[in-house]
């Protein structure tokens, strides 16, 4: 049983310091879930061997996949990185591949690392307080390249869906990497 | 010659604190605007008069209005009163009815008011740091019932379209007042 009214409406809270619910439950991604996500593979092995880590976190209020419904929620992406390479989210197109998603900054800065099938890569920088419009067609990624969380609310049609699996293959074109303590976005050698 | 690329994306800053952009230009509503939508007729003449205050200002970045993108922006909704009812947005259908919008209050302390066509109504308390899910179907308007700006984060179908005649004529059902310094939502008197 959905605890949210979709159909009359309903109030839910995300706090606008830490992007947290006291309400709702998230959906959390520990570095163990995100292997062969990073290019540096060896050292995602070491850290969990160390500790398993939350990358990020967000929100899934079960919204009905229905055309003309909204999903929406707040993702919170931690600080860090693998070894140069800044923490992300995975990343995914919409299966209804024409359809947009909007993203507001809350806290921290960073990267929307988009690229469509077509192969055409746009990566927009985002800092608190900047909306990012991400449109039709391009599969999304963000990256935390600063020293707070990212914290965004994201707003989508609730019957885009999710396709995971064409990003998961080979990743995106583009990384954004740590060099000599600034953010470069550069290409991916594992593409 | 819209200055967004609804194609390939892009960032707008929406200040967390203001709710303000510094580079999209807001629509303003004035309270000389606003004749008609208020219960206390004499009052607002009275108000304008002396000065014409702006009531509230909201984004229309120029989001194409094709299925599959989104429009979103910020809406900001001063405090004040005309006589014993809150400042208020003039609130709309979507012409798409069977649309929702979603809204996320960034600071601020009010109502959604909201009715569908068939009469139901539906009254959310809304405050900083909370989501509000408009369903489908509902025609809908912010109420400000405290003492500094409510801003408010929406998105919704760009291809939804606004219908405001509908609501223009008889107004909401429900409206909220100030009661002895309580914000009460009752019956609208000229409904």
């Amino acid at each position: 049983m959905n605890q949210f009214d979709w159909e009359k409406g309903f109030a839910v809270d995300f706090s606008t310091g830490t992007g947290l619910s006291k309400t709702a439950k998230s959906t959390k991604r520990f570095l163990s879930q995100m292997k062969g996500i990073f290019c540096e593979n060896d050292k995602i092995e070491e850290m969990i061997s160390k500790e398993d880590i939350l990358v990020y976190e967000f929100y899934e209020l079960g919204c009905p996949e229905r055309a003309g419904d909204l999903a929406f929620g707040t993702t919170i992406l931690y600080p860090g990185k693998v070894g140069s390479e800044f923490f992300m989210t995975k990343g995914h197109f919409h299966v209804q591949i024409d359809t947009a998603e909007v993203y507001y900054a809350l806290s921290g800065t960073g990267y929307m690392v988009m690229e469509n099938m077509a192969g055409d890569t746009e990566c927009l920088p985002l800092t608190a307080g900047e909306a990012v419009y991400v449109p039709r067609g391009y599969a999304h990624r963000t990256v935390n390249t600063g020293g707070v969380p990212l914290i965004l609310f994201f707003t989508f049609a609730a019957d885009a869906g999710h396709d995971y699996g064409t990003i998961e293959t080979k990743g995106f074109r583009k990384i954004v990497r740590d060099v000599d303590g600034v953010a470069k976005v550069m290409d991916n050698p594992k593409w």
